[in-house]
């Protein structure tokens, strides 16, 4: 490897820290730039996603980088969905997996933010910079521009690779879209549905108001709140509504008489839980959420994105840090590989960013689409008797068969080894496999759970043959 | 109708001038404003797409607008595809359809656009306006800023409603797309092939070097060229080859031994068709290509895109201005059904856009895939035994029963009063089914042709009814 490589970072978030971190172990000269002010010193706007579900791929991101222990102090175990149903007013726990051990986290974004600068400004070979914004980037001599926020003064750096790790609203990607020798493919498709972040209290003994360990959602067909935990023993709640439409959606919900009772209605017992409900309603915004897919993620090996400004996804898998935590994971397999490609003359950051692409592209698709299907899982499925009959078979399966099933829900979030778009294609036919097996009857009680699973595991197999052949393929007869 | 309805019209190419017309024809005040000079003074850049297919849906368009004769002049029908094969050196024609009277034809883009521009300029309601370009749209004031070339001073123009008709590179869709308060999707894929157009010259006596009323292919898989007769003699020849990579593309041939070898390989033919080859190859830009889709088209009713601006398309279906010219006529119907509504105080343009855009997405979405369908129809499957098999039996299939069978070709082209999406629907049901049949050789010549078609028929029926069941919908259990 040529000596003194010089890595700059744009975005300084969770994926670009990880990102900063992994890199500067490998002895990088790194420079990681943000927009925003330190997160360490400054207080959060309320109401834009402050926790998030840290899970398998995730946490073995953080493993190797050797924070696996530090990150866990800042974790609450969530076993389960908590179900809040609207008739009955009960709740029932459907556990995430049948094995005992296979549980999702609640953390806190800045709390895990900090963890990774404060990891990073130990090494002596990382610089970072915080209030710069990046403005553009040449991608013929690898230099990027970026405008400081006090002074509003330019100034230009030079790497001998670039990194876009600045999000979903990313100025890396920007300007891959602008430059038109770029051929840069991009599908931006906005959610129906915005969020506004509510909060539940602890109580007066600093305790948690509803069950701790679970993430409890209230699943109402077109919308859903969701809560979930935090150390201090509040929850943070998200409201998921249409933003426009008849009867319930952002653009209806505006007098304190319409939201008090469309709470009243449809979530009583949170108007219980949230005494100044129509005031945190009013105060905090209205986010919007959306899906990115992009290709190609680098130019001939000097900048390549990565994490959410390579592909941003709905929150409804809890996929979006896990899958960039991941992307770090998979890209420092790829440069260990080939860093003595590094050297003057060689195109090694070519071949890199070239794998990674290769690899992760179909992956990060796959993650984006599941995240999709999750949304109708989360605010309609999990409500209806079929559903929950699934997924009782599922946690029996999991449990009494721990390593010969694994349902949709547990390939993506526990399976680390297994990349996400074979979860896709291996989730859905499963998952199609034992609704129609459930609808038509064809799993009955007089059948032993290994008999079921042994139908489930053919059926999913049928279906995962049944792409048919492609008659029109190349052959060798004319060309 | 409230009297003078100021309508602006941005873009004054084939969908805009169409638009236009049919407008002011309504009694509408129109402004007409382009980016380009006038077409009618200025000659064009070679090189640049100036040869289109028209057909049914256009022709219905023109014909609504009056101008089916005066349009019918300047078109050299084309009855089928002529392929030219590699091995053999032999070329076949493949007739589009085995209704006799049902073909395309060859125009010229300038050509047409000259002629939808005089039209416009005999009605006095209508004021054209060159060399502005269109630099923002103000959605909630229904404004639009223009810069003029050669003074650089701005203006801005004031409208009921305004249409963005300014193609697949449209001014008015990028302020969409940067407007955060109207939560525009748009998925923009480039193809990974671009374009090089050369010429065939007439002969010496101004004569059709090849076959004049054709659509000449040579299909090679993963390259292919096309040619379309002009008025002239000449036919403009069209090269798709991919970008980058192995063993033949716009980044290899770059040498004129390259270019040559090339062409002596794959298209011998052509080599002696076109004595200054390289010439031409050099001078010739290499154009790209992409489909976008969008939505939503328009914003509350005073902004509206169609044609290019909203669905952009590869070329392969000639469907391009077809399916801008069918946005117009829908467009007019439902105008026409709803003028009435367009006095103060009613939200008339927006239940017009409203409804269209209801129609016509789906549509615009279809006919964008159905033309990546035919990229790989056209430059590979053309050459295949079987695709050869199938487009027989179709031909015999609409030659004898003309009224009971319509292959996709013939759905997209030839059938104006079926919709793109049920013609991609059936179509692709139908290919599938044959394809199946004759791999499977369940087509024997025992059977009658009308034995066939019975056959064909019902496997397309069945292959449309197996979209399964969808156990998960909404059932009225808890919300």
């Amino acid at each position: 490897m040529k000596k003194n490589q010089n890595i700059l970072i744009v975005g300084a978030g969770l994926c670009g820290s990880l990102l900063a971190l992994r890199m500067a172990q490998q002895g990088f000269q790194i420079t990681l730039i943000e927009k925003r002010p330190d997160i360490r010193k400054v207080t959060l706007d309320a109401g834009r996603s402050i926790n998030l579900a840290l899970s398998n791929r995730g946490l073995r991101s953080l493993r190797l980088a050797g924070l696996e222990k530090e990150a866990k102090k800042l974790l609450i175990p969530m076993t389960g969905r908590m179900i809040h149903e609207k008739s009955s007013g009960k709740t029932f726990l459907s556990p995430y997996s049948g094995r005992e051990d296979e549980f999702i986290n609640s953390v806190s974004r800045p709390g895990l933010n900090k963890l990774l600068l404060n990891e990073v400004d130990k090494l002596p070979n990382v610089s970072t910079i915080f209030n710069h914004e990046c403005i553009a980037v040449d991608f013929e001599h690898t230099t990027a521009t970026f405008r400081e926020f006090d002074t509003n003064r330019e100034s230009v750096f030079q790497a001998d690779a670039i990194f876009g790790t600045d999000g979903a609203g990313s100025a890396v990607r920007s300007s891959m879209i602008h430059d038109p020798s770029f051929l840069f493919n991009i599908s931006h498709q906005w959610l129906s549905h915005g969020y506004k972040e509510l909060e539940i209290l602890a109580d007066e003994n600093d305790s948690y108001k509803i069950f701790k360990n679970a993430l409890h959602i209230w699943p109402r067909g077109e919308y859903m709140l969701i809560a979930l935990p935090n150390l201090d023993g509040s929850f943070t709640v998200t409201l998921f509504l249409p933003h426009k439409g008849e009867p319930y959606s952002f653009e209806t919900l505006t007098s304190k008489e319409a939201i008090e009772n469309f709470f009243s209605k449809e979530f009583p017992d949170v108007l219980e839980l949230i005494p100044n409900l129509t005031q945190q309603f009013y105060e905090n915004p209205i986010g919007t959420l959306g899906t990115i897919k992009c290709s190609p993620w680098h130019h001939s090996g000097n900048v390549l994105i990565m994490g959410d400004a390579a592909h941003a996804m709905v929150p409804f898998y809890a996929q979006g840090m896990n899958s960039s935590f991941e992307d770090v994971a998979e890209f420092i397999d790829i440069l260990e590989k080939h860093k003595d490609k590094l050297g003057k003359g060689e195109n090694g950051w070519d071949l890199i960013f070239d794998e990674f692409q290769e690899k992760r592209i179909k992956n990060a698709e796959a993650i984006c689409d599941l995240s999709l299907d999750n949304f109708e899982e989360m605010k309609a499925h999990t409500g209806l008797p079929i559903f929950q009959e699934k997924r009782k078979l599922e946690i029996a399966f999991e449990s009494e068969f721990p390593s010969e099933y694994n349902s949709k829900y547990s390939l993506v979030t526990f399976r680390d080894n297994i990349p996400y778009f074979d979860a896709l294609q291996k989730g859905r036919a499963q998952d199609t496999a034992i609704l129609n097996m459930i609808y038509n009857n064809e799993l009955p009680n007089s059948l032993s759970l290994e008999e079921k699973l042994s139908l489930v595991n053919n059926r999913t197999q049928e279906i995962l043959n049944e792409e048919g052949l492609d008659y029109l393929k190349y052959s060798d007869t004319d060309f």
